[in-house]
């Protein structure tokens, strides 16, 4: 398929929104291939996802910017427009599982996202030959209370270097520090339970406490409030009596990796808006 | 809330249909406050659903028809536009089982269906305190081979009396004749399985006979080919070696009276569109 | 079918237990149509249900009870004895929401729950009409924080004077005190969430502000800790951006009628059995 | 844990079955630590599995077999018996598509599978190198119609010589002849539809044509009728008209390995009964 662009906007509700972004592409020659509008009434706030193809287009990529931004800026509009054949860059972190690492290389491998990974970072360092074996640079930096901010700093210079676009975090055990989150927002997280049930630590042990009869796992950006940011995706399984704390860990497993796996590919079709704390997912 | 059009169109894809469609809209004044669209890149067509409020719309409503024929017909469009003020009007038809009838009246008088209902049609006299005590009209038509024409022709009478624009067959245990659905092909049907799994009679017995572990209802519109309409919506749930064809029943008509309402829900909101043996459904 | 007796009994683990209670049934002529055993190993507990028919069983029934307390008690056994030919009687309590009491009266009506509901409960007029077509007793109790107390003492007569078994609070939005639940601890509750998330008062506004993708019901026994107490069964459904507070109830209400209607039968088959803070459910 | 027994029996309906069965385990002092008993009152059929510690067994193994034939002959029973200290060996057969494969492997080196994973046969080599990596036996066996016979031959060596007790179809795209399936009856595939719709060729396809909103993954056992199978676990997932086939084919890859990889651990702990084309499945 020929490179498309995508326009992601949000701006305060006013008529003639649709008709304003349609008849620019389509007035340069654009053809839409999907178009996304959700209105937000309670917030006053309109939000749009529009794709159309490269092909026949009569701007310039270097003009599609300013252009945008002659009608987006008016409208005191949040916007971003990205083009298909600019692949975003990853950056996986993780700690010591590698279910969720494993099924976001094998996903990566089969085509199902349109991504480079080039680079993992973990506090730990068992998960370096699986690094190797894709062809992944491995970078471990080992966190303790004290070396914590020192480490983040490097991180921050690892992402910079790779030119990352988004970090991952497949099951990364470390909170990160409100100053990171604030340097570098573009972070996925996998929480392994039904947020906002069973937030902060030991999920499964506390659901087998409570006796629920379903788990879940939730994938949500990272924010200066640990497990309170936009949620992207969740997905459930039902559990019954006879599951122990380790069943609840390994049925869980499952629905990390899916719901991670979701998630990242969402973000990197650019279907997902954050706007407060929520999230608009044009799937 | 003030009224709202909701315009529904498809047509061959072609650029530039969005922003015809949306300056109509905004060139009369009108807010757009849900727009949908899909392109259909194998079958070339694109479908839309386009809802915006009168209030402020500067066309009245008998030259609303005409003009936005004047901009689909050129498009070889098929559409429609409906004023959410004017009330679809449904008549139910049932035979002896009233868990689809009941729970579709008790929504009614919750809200939840925005639609007059009547009038019913029945096979079987049995349900008809349930019609009275609802205020119902009730016409009971038993079918035999022999009457089976006759009693169609009593049915599209009592359909054209009643000015309905909807058939709900809520557990109607006759098949239309392709006459009948080509004279009023806007019949949505509850099927008690996942389609097209055990299409026919009798599908929870050969559910269980063949011993599956998931059974599932589906709600279709009416073709002359049974159980062959284009699917609006489906839902499952787990069945077990512990379920017997008793239990698969009972499960089932939970699935039965949620996917019909969902179905018509979707479709009171004109929320579906079809093409070809296929939906489209802006939920 | 013939009737049945069902032992629920729990007690320490230890060898021979399966063995000496289907000895026991056996050795009378009985013939075990279901048993289910659980083994919790961290808390060292075995729980079991059987089910005999009683046809052809050699013990008359006033000796049943003295003859399983024989074999039960110096286990140091919790457990109790149910004949299925001895309908369990109900009292549903509401207020003024209707979804899930008609839900249950239709169940009621469709043979699907095996029990008597001679009475309602409520704090309000509204669904007075209701109990009047379905022939139930209704008795208004009205409730202010002065006179709760004072009510309770009402309740716990009518309680007795209907000779009830099992309280459904089918949407009762008073929270019972400490005293009531322990003078009467067999009261099933639905939760309009998927607890432990959004416990407490307004979980549908809580949900949309925390911007989950899924919500859930949870039927649960009441304990004096409000939301706390033991879980019998959950369940959830997807939502999206699309969805505001008034989607989520309407939603929501669906999920509640299943996820009551599911607990209540499940605890009329004597399937559940609590121990601790959670259930074995035997389904 | 210290090593069990596990029996799987079915027997013609009689009184008493449970208690001998449970009287043989502790009067040899075995300590039963999970038994389930499922009765088909329809078919007359008795069926159960009692899982007990061989620590403090009394009956020394070469013993349990004959001991245990004693009491189920003379029953007319079908039975077998497990000891879990003796691990299955497991033959994978693949095509080109990894994606069954590698989740097994995954699942096999995260402790999820309680089995040896020796040997992979192949019609294709695409998939030797994933083999290697594991340190898994790899045939390649190309198969056209002419060689299909000769080839099954070799296969039946191969499973002969690596001991292999089940064969895993995980994407192999090869029907097996009757013969085959009778001389090696243990053999679990996983069917790329919601069984029974869509059996035989290109499911997602077809569903795709027919337009469901729900797709799924059935695992079952082979059998001379292909696709008619006992089914031993099904799973399901929305699509939406969003999905063209590709997006099924990946959605239905995570069904595929998620329903393959639940039925083989289920048959691995030996939760499975077969009787007819039914399943029982004590999970």
């Amino acid at each position: 398929m020929s490179p498309t662009a995508t326009l992601l906007l949000s701006c305060p509700d006013q008529k003639g929104l649709v008709a304003k972004l349609a008849n620019f592409i389509y007035s340069n020659g654009g053809n839409i291939i999907q178009a996304d509008q959700h209105t937000d009434f309670s917030a006053g706030l309109f939000l749009t996802r529009i794709e159309w193809q490269l092909e026949g287009f009569n701007l310039p990529r270097e003009v599609i910017h300013p252009a945008l931004g002659a009608i987006a800026n008016p409208l005191g509009a949040h916007w971003e427009v990205h083009f298909s054949d600019r692949r975003p860059r990853i950056a996986i972190w993780v700690s010591k599982q590698d279910h969720c690492l494993l099924d976001l290389l094998w996903r990566h491998q089969a085509g199902e996202l349109d991504a480079e990974i080039p680079v993992m970072i973990s506090n730990h360092a068992d998960l370096a030959p699986i690094a190797q074996q894709f062809g992944i640079d491995f970078h471990p930096l080992p966190i303790t209370p004290d070396t914590k901010l020192a480490q983040e700093a490097k991180q921050l210079e690892i992402l910079q270097q790779y030119q990352i676009d988004l970090v991952v975090l497949a099951k990364y055990m470390q909170v990160l520090s409100s100053d990171f989150v604030q340097k570098f927002p573009q972070v996925i997280n996998i929480h392994h339970s039904f947020l906002p049930a069973f937030a902060g630590a030991n999920p499964y042990q506390r659901a087998y406490d409570r006796g629920v009869k379903i788990i879940g796992a939730t994938a949500h950006y990272a924010t200066p409030d640990l497990d309170e940011g936009p949620i992207i995706e969740q997905d459930v399984i039902r559990v019954s009596h006879r599951d122990n704390v380790k069943d609840l860990i390994r049925k869980g497993k499952d629905l990390e990796r899916i719901v991670l796996a979701r998630a990242v590919r969402l973000h990197l079709q650019h279907r997902v808006l954050v706007y407060g704390n929520r999230t608009v997912v044009f799937a």
